[in-house]
């Protein structure tokens, strides 16, 4: 950490469907440059194995990898080669047989986290993907504690909630989201959503999305990293390549303050929400 | 409701503490403006009755009346005459000696249901107040059923969450923002969590703020109706005295799907929320 906080990235990339080998030399050379500027932490997206659009279970099933594959071996390597975290998702094929929309929290020392997305979204539920259950990571890392949820997870507050009490100070989510349509001048509803993510629980909030287009589907390049009050510290520069970098101060998402007398979490009322 | 849909209102103003009489007044002209204007459902601020900034508990009690008194009936007796839904909140002398910073929503028949804020803001809670503990209502009204939150209640994605799964299609919320600075450009941060709490349960929100400066305690004037995507359907008039309205089909809050393949309150995972 350098005396004026944590340098994280957000890599916005385009994939190829099926070209693991291609998909890998792409996130090689954007984790290597985010890492020459400086980045310690670095989020990759959803599925960065293999892209999204599968036009069959088949083609998932042949394209996804166990977390002890070359793609996660490959993040291993650059995290200890670089010295950085790197935070990325996975097409999983499970030791168990199933496949998951799986991300990974990787460090100089290894791998310190899996975590299966628990909310899949749309054609995921039919016959690709195999939800997870367990409840996402909150990791301990050089930087401070890092959580993670994927996608669609972060549009449910419950779980972010989870994470945020669970300790994290960097909630990172790497996402495919889809390019819909939306009122002129208007932020995309994702973003907003994960701003309300991230000032409802005080902590700071880092995605990384994909650009351009695959198998007809564009996507939105919504990449941005938000602080604690809910604000994008990056500009949006939607729908092309590339890294956005923010400078954080993580240690002030410990002070869930918002006034003298309040507090986002304390002031919860769980007895309540039963 | 018209065939268009039905027209919601939200009463902006300016009220004076301590002078109960010339709030009631002020109310009664911008419900009757309202109403000229077409308002099947209309919306004030949180503690109209009062203002806010109490000086002492003695004061607070001093101002505060029951459900009973004569500014609720005030209230029936306008949505009576001019067959309108009169959703406010007022500073609350309870029948059990408590204070509490209440809401009622009533409409031509009487008094539909009162609701005591459950999440106090800072001061709020330093003898001023009593938190509620029930949860807040949804009555199904001539528009459709009518949720009511106040104001940091909104914040607390636990109760909207709750609001919205007891059949809320509307949820109104009278409020009294404190300003705060913002970095250039950006919407307050309050509106932002509306726009997220209404898209994440595909609900409108109508939002009624204080205008002007009551003791040294300027008001953001963030009145605001949001549809169930989760944007403005009104223009941000900050700070200026006004009545803004909206025309919205609430049948559309029934449909809570997002894609082919999505729903947001049935893809919630609440077995692992525990």
């Amino acid at each position: 950490m350098t005396n004026s906080g944590t340098i994280v990235a957000c890599c916005q990339i385009a994939l190829q469907i099926g070209d693991r080998a291609g998909n890998r030399a792409k996130i090689h050379a954007a984790v290597s440059r985010a890492a020459d500027g400086g980045a310690q932490v670095i989020v990759l997206p959803e599925l960065a194995n293999t892209g999204y659009m599968f036009s069959s279970p088949q083609e998932l099933h042949a394209l996804a990898e166990p977390v002890d594959g070359p793609t996660i071996a490959g993040w291993q390597q650059l995290a200890e080669q670089r010295k950085v975290i790197i935070v990325g998702g996975f097409a999983e094929n499970g030791h168990d047989g199933k496949i998951y929309n799986s991300a990974v929290i990787v460090d100089e020392t290894g791998l310190r986290a899996t975590y299966r997305k628990a909310h899949l979204w749309d054609g995921e539920k039919l016959g690709l993907f195999t939800a997870g259950s367990d409840s996402p990571p909150v990791v301990d890392t050089a930087v401070g504690p890092i959580g993670l949820v994927i996608c669609y997870d972060l549009e449910f507050p419950e779980w972010v909630r989870h994470v945020a009490e669970a300790g994290a100070a960097l909630l990172c989510a790497p996402v495919n989201w889809p390019l819909y349509p939306r009122p002129a001048g208007e932020r995309p509803s994702e973003i907003v959503r994960a701003q309300a993510a991230a000032s409802s629980n005080r902590i700071f909030v880092a995605i990384a999305d994909r650009a351009g287009t695959e198998r007809d589907q564009a996507w939105l390049g919504g990449s941005v990293i938000i602080d604690p009050d809910g604000y994008p510290t990056t500009t949006l520069r939607l729908d092309e390549e590339t890294i956005i970098y923010a400078t954080l101060n993580l240690p002030e998402a410990t002070d869930k303050s918002i006034s003298a007398g309040n507090d986002v979490h304390k002031d919860r009322r769980p007895d309540l929400y039963t």
